[in-house]
């Protein structure tokens, strides 16, 4: 392995990181709440790191595939860790281990809170913590390669950190896509911003939102979420760029080379609308049988708004959803678990991942029936090989097994099994508020630590899809470690 | 397909069933409630339709692997509706889904009831609820080879209603084979009851109580379950059997064969004593710390007793575990999903597959390391097929694809979800209580009808491992059907 360049580009990333707290610094001064000090400290400490870090000269910059995962996984360790600093210096969170979970939070997109409430936070530290988010959507380390790197090794890093079973489409041009990922990136805050600000939100509150949307992380700046600001516009506009998001973010590279056809063939879209649209509208029907006393538009634009929320694994909120009916909660509980599409800023198994199994499954059944047929396993026309058929289906194990033993852990607190299974849950697939204690109008404050760094741990495991975090814990790992 | 052949088989196994109505009709004989006359007409219709069905001449007594899953599927779901005439026609269960439940439920070795006390039963109706138990247990087919049949064909159905991934090592002799088992299987039995006689329970209690554990099925005489007897030394007994009989049979008999270093070098056998031991453990410490105003040794007593009654999946009972604290209730669903040994009478995933799904997950993180070494999972020291393992890999996602599948329905009716999770997980894992509603002091009997009947395709789905029902769900197994 090449330590070296390893510690190298962590170091570069702690550049990236220093330099992404320059804008709360911005914020901190204009609003002047006292909190801009513990953003200058933050950066200085942040830059210095960096610094020493650097101080490493690699023999060679080639890296390989476990590499890749290395910087991957130490890389967003330390973003993390270094991510706590304003927190923690502001006197907005004074607990290290609250500070931590906030940052992971922030940074995995999950949006899951220690805060009881938000609103009494300074303006530049609401402002970091929503920008985590952004930060962490698309990647840091692909924010790197479109920055710095021009180098084809630097697959492994991106095939490492970006979301779903391959990246394959990708080989030639890195730079240039990681380019592209992040106009369109920008481009989707961008809308949403000026959206939001159509809509009569003061910029402050437009931003913060636009970051959480796009990222599909869930912070808001508002103890009632975007329930709120009462807006059905601002509801409706954050609803739709949020099922935006949770789209393969290539598709709308094909479609500014007007490849309508091609984007409009791919199975795993198909297959995200028809679950949004279908669990709208079970939700819809549940939750009108029961007899809401509210107008059936009402409950239309909820039920959607939720949907999109829990399926792109953002976690907003404009109802308290931990009311709804049993079913509608069950509908919910499924969205969180599959996630939406790979390639795209949101979490959970993904809908592709989903797809596969069934496929595969179907061909099991298809070899009782015909024992001696070679059958492939095909998707948009092309065939999937054996061996990423075989990392799916264990990935699925590992993300259950996870659930389980994080499970196992948090239960330790005593909570009720519903409250702690969803938090697990909302934590491995990045959506923030579960159901019971930590519904979306609870708060991950009470756990105990132990709970709240298994959590934390989830997370991660969660946003980076495993392998990068779990190859740390693998003793072969440390062995031959010669910096 | 061989469809002649498959309706007779089913003719015969008809004809099966109707002897094994003939002791409950002798018990309900002998206590005069009222209730033989149910089981004369019971055995004479079964043995009439048995009787239709061979009317089937096939050409060719050939059989492949889909027609043994068929015939596994159809004889199941046959027998089952035939084995809740007994209780429709004593007046026991009047509602005609509620007596197929109970049917599934027995033959399946589920235990779950929709009866809310069975003491007031007539005693021939509750014999026959626990020998459908016994029956279940290895399987009626299985039953049917080792006393009729002689072909090297019939393997298909071994294969077909044997629980765990592979039972490869039969190939030979199977007719043998299949008596062997049953052998051991009857001395199970007999030795239980002969042990819980010795303890001052009468024969009656002692036979049903004995077809529960050594089928891993739960249905008691009493509604206290096991607990009702208030002896130590029943518990104890009944307890260490229910371990036993979640053993791998084939093991037994190797200790026959005085083979101990084999028996004892069985992966999947010591993994399923460490994560008993480990989990009665957990639960003492974890109720020990909660302070339960019982002496230590009952609270260990009462551990392991559930631990031994869930993980075997055979839901007997001498606590409310309902009542226990979070932590020891998420053991026990872990166990619940877990289940016992392949080749055992116990349900669930089964120890081995988990073993196997580690290994692959292992390897998965090896290969991220060291991209280009082929490497092999093996299992006691033997190379285990890749499609083995695609195999089990699959069967994983399906077996939580159904529990969320059925969730879904059953969450239909409102109930918490914690009750219909339970009741879910603990029918497909062939448990019986869950938590919540169904609990061990609990019922199923507040359900809907649609909910029975999903939990009655979850019983038998869990007990048949998914593929005998899954084909009968293929379309194109009902294509070309000419008889």
């Amino acid at each position: 392995m090449n330590h070296r360049m390893i510690l190298k580009s962590v170091g570069t990333l702690m550049y990236i990181e220093a330099a992404c707290l320059i804008p709360s610094l911005v914020v901190a001064l204009l609003y002047g709440q006292g909190d801009a000090l513990a953003f200058a400290v933050s950066a200085a400490v942040v830059a210095a790191l960096g610094l020493l870090l650097r101080l490493f000269k690699p023999k060679t910059t080639d890296i390989f595939a476990k590499d890749g995962l290395a910087i991957v996984g130490f890389g967003w360790l330390l973003v993390s860790f270094m991510g706590a600093l304003p927190f923690v210096l502001s006197g907005a969170i004074p607990s290290v281990v609250d500070a931590l979970f906030e940052s992971v939070s922030g940074f995995s997109t999950t949006g899951a809170s220690i805060l009881r409430s938000v609103e009494s936070l300074p303006r530049g530290v609401l402002f970091w913590r929503a920008f985590t988010h952004w930060m962490g959507g698309l990647g840091f380390l692909v924010l790197m390669l479109a920055l710095l790197s021009n180098r084809a090794s630097a697959l492994h890093i991106m095939k490492a950190e970006s979301t779903g079973p391959s990246t394959d489409k990708f080989v030639p041009k890195l730079r240039q896509v990681a380019k592209i990922l992040y106009m369109i990136y920008l481009g989707m805050t961008v809308a949403v911003t000026l959206l939001l600000l159509l809509g009569g939100m003061d910029l402050y509150d437009a931003l913060i939102h636009a970051f959480g949307t796009a990222s599909t992380g869930g912070f808001s700046s508002r103890d009632l979420s975007v329930g709120a600001f009462g807006s059905a516009y601002v509801e409706i506009v954050i609803a739709v760029f949020m099922v935006l998001c949770g789209v393969n973010f290539t598709l709308y590279h094909m479609l500014r080379g007007r490849k309508w056809k091609l984007v409009l063939r791919d199975e795993e879209l198909r297959f995200y609308l028809i679950v949004v649209a279908a669990a709208t509208l079970l939700i819809f029907v549940d939750r009108t049988g029961v007899g809401v006393s509210q107008s059936f538009g009402v409950t239309l634009r909820e039920s959607f708004f939720q949907v999109g929320s829990i399926i792109t694994t953002t976690g907003y909120a404009t109802a308290n959803f931990d009311l709804w009916p049993v079913f509608s909660q069950c509908v919910l509980l499924l969205l969180m678990f599959l996630g939406g599409s790979a390639g795209s800023t949101a979490g959970g198994l993904k809908c592709v991942r989903f797809l596969l199994l069934v496929k595969i499954a179907r061909r099991e059944v298809a070899r009782l029936l015909h024992p001696r047929a070679i059958k492939t396993v095909t998707l948009g026309g092309k065939i999937v090989e054996e061996e990423t058929l075989s990392g799916v289906m264990i990935y699925f194990f590992l993300y259950v097994a996870i659930l389980a033993l994080a499970g196992f852990i948090v239960a330790l607190d005593g909570k009720d099994l519903l409250s702690s299974a969803s938090a697990v849950l909302a934590s491995v697939s990045n959506i923030g508020p579960g159901l019971g204690v930590v519904g979306p109008m609870g708060s991950y404050a009470d756990f105990s630590v132990l709970s709240k760094l298994t959590l934390s741990a989830c997370m991660i495991l969660g946003r980076l899809e495993i392998y990068p975090f779990l190859l740390l814990c693998a003793p072969s790992f440390w062995r031959r470690v010669n910096i």
